[in-house]
């Protein structure tokens, strides 16, 4: 249980809203700052403005995904406009009080480490990226649903990359049925993908290993889908690549070639977004109280 | 191969498409009545009307896979008007000429019973409905991924009936990490089921099993989803019919209570057309050797 804690909230979309349920029913004190908008019963959260009185009692501030950006403001979907901070505002939290983000650019690092806040950039842990990878692997099979004419089921897929999206798009391209092959480079990873009972090949080898396949996957955020590779590809097969943008495929000329090619923007908020609010509502509520 | 066999198409969709490229690949002799619209390489087939001459001849007629309706007409994507027959037609065909159709109303039925005509209703055999399972079953799992905000990996996934599909969309939904459960009657599914490794209940049981249920997919034409048994689920519930018409759901007292019910159409067509129209041109190109 969360009885006694005080938390803020700063703006935020739908994974926000599902931590904010979850530190209700922990009994959590909340405040919302930044979500005029949105409906709540009455009385269980405390809709306010950033003020001395609440930022001094803080156990926690929780501010969204996509953290504060380096003009000191948080974006909320809740919000007509963005929520205003200052270096103030830092300076007045109790030293104990933890920042909560989901990524964090230089000036919310920066002001964090001057005051001595213990900053939780909740992306960049393992626990929650691995979690993350199960509604990001969903968002990409969708898509690649969505855009072929045919089944998953039967078709050949590549997964280019066996890190932590790569080994959950394998997983759940193998159980609906599809044959799927992973492209790696290290040998315990060729052990791994062996063990699962999927083919592998070496990355190296894509501009040959790619040529039968209607769906690939890239996870890798540098250029492994090249002109050359692609040039290789059948016209009919279908890329979604997740890698961080802007991607490892050459879109430019895959669309010339005709293949169609998708960068898929970060998936879980947009595909499952309360499913990926309760991944970090879990780990929320675990390291407030660590 | 097909070689000096004479194969009439008469209408369709982007399925019969994929027969007419099939059986192009295999050397048949192809005439298309109602494809005015369809970009196709030169002599490879011939665009024609129903003439006698055409007719006398045939080895095949293969007719859309919704048939020829009862005002003796068929229907093409590729034509701006429906192909019109009369029994004369019917009368001109080869005794050993075959008539493929996907289902047959009764104008068909009782035409070709009269002529002597071998009919042949594809979605009745098993060898089809089973693989048409597949595009069925990927097209309800897209269809619970796009109406949901949360992921398939992870929630509760009740499957009733299990038949053709749902044998599919339960071993699917259990490769993508759902915790499924199916609903049957028949003890021998009951130990299948177990041999899956899925959970199972008596579909009597309904109004008890399905009260934790985030998504279920229906596969039986017959009221199962009933007002008692959904005024026990989960209002978050998201029920996706693919039972044909009208379903097994009260879909008017979901809607009342709030449940999102969807009556899915005829999904291999829409979802995968391609997939579906390889696995009709296998059985023809099989069944017109016979």
């Amino acid at each position: 249980m969360l009885t006694g804690m005080k938390m803020a909230f700063l703006g935020g979309d739908a994974r926000i809203i599902e931590v904010i349920r979850h530190v209700l029913d922990l009994d959590a004190t909340v405040y919302l700052v930044g979500f005029a908008d949105l409906d709540l019963p009455a009385n269980d959260a405390i809709k306010t403005d950033l003020s001395p009185e609440v930022l001094k009692e803080l156990d926690a501030l929780i501010l969204p995904v996509t953290g504060m950006s380096d003009d000191w403001t948080t974006e909320s979907k809740y919000a007509a406009r963005p929520i205003a901070l200052t270096d103030e505002d830092f300076a007045l939290l109790p030293k104990h009080c933890k920042i909560f983000t989901g990524i964090a650019r230089n000036v919310l690092n920066e002001t964090c480490r001057r005051h001595g806040l213990r900053l939780i950039k909740l992306m960049e842990l393992d626990e929650v990226a691995i979690l993350n990878s199960i509604p990001t692997a969903e968002g990409a099979i969708q898509m690649a649903m969505e855009q072929t004419d045919i089944t998953i089921h039967g078709s050949n897929v590549a997964v280019l990359g066996f890190g932590r999206c790569g080994i959950t798009i394998a997983r759940m391209c193998t159980g609906i049925g599809a044959k799927v092959k992973v492209g790696a480079r290290k040998e315990a990873d060729f052990a791994r993908i062996r063990e699962m009972g999927v083919e592998f090949f070496h990355l190296a080898d894509s501009n040959i290993e790619l040529t039968q396949s209607d769906i690939v996957f890239n996870t890798i955020p540098a250029p492994v889908l090249t002109s050359e590779v692609l040039s290789r590809m059948q016209k009919s097969c279908v890329i979604i690549d997740i890698a961080s943008k802007p991607g490892g495929t050459d879109f430019r000329f895959a669309e010339k070639r005709g293949i169609k090619a998708l960068l898929a923007p970060s998936l879980p908020g947009i595909v499952a977004p309360k499913t990926a609010g309760r991944i970090l509502a879990n780990t929320i509520c675990r390291l407030v109280l660590d």
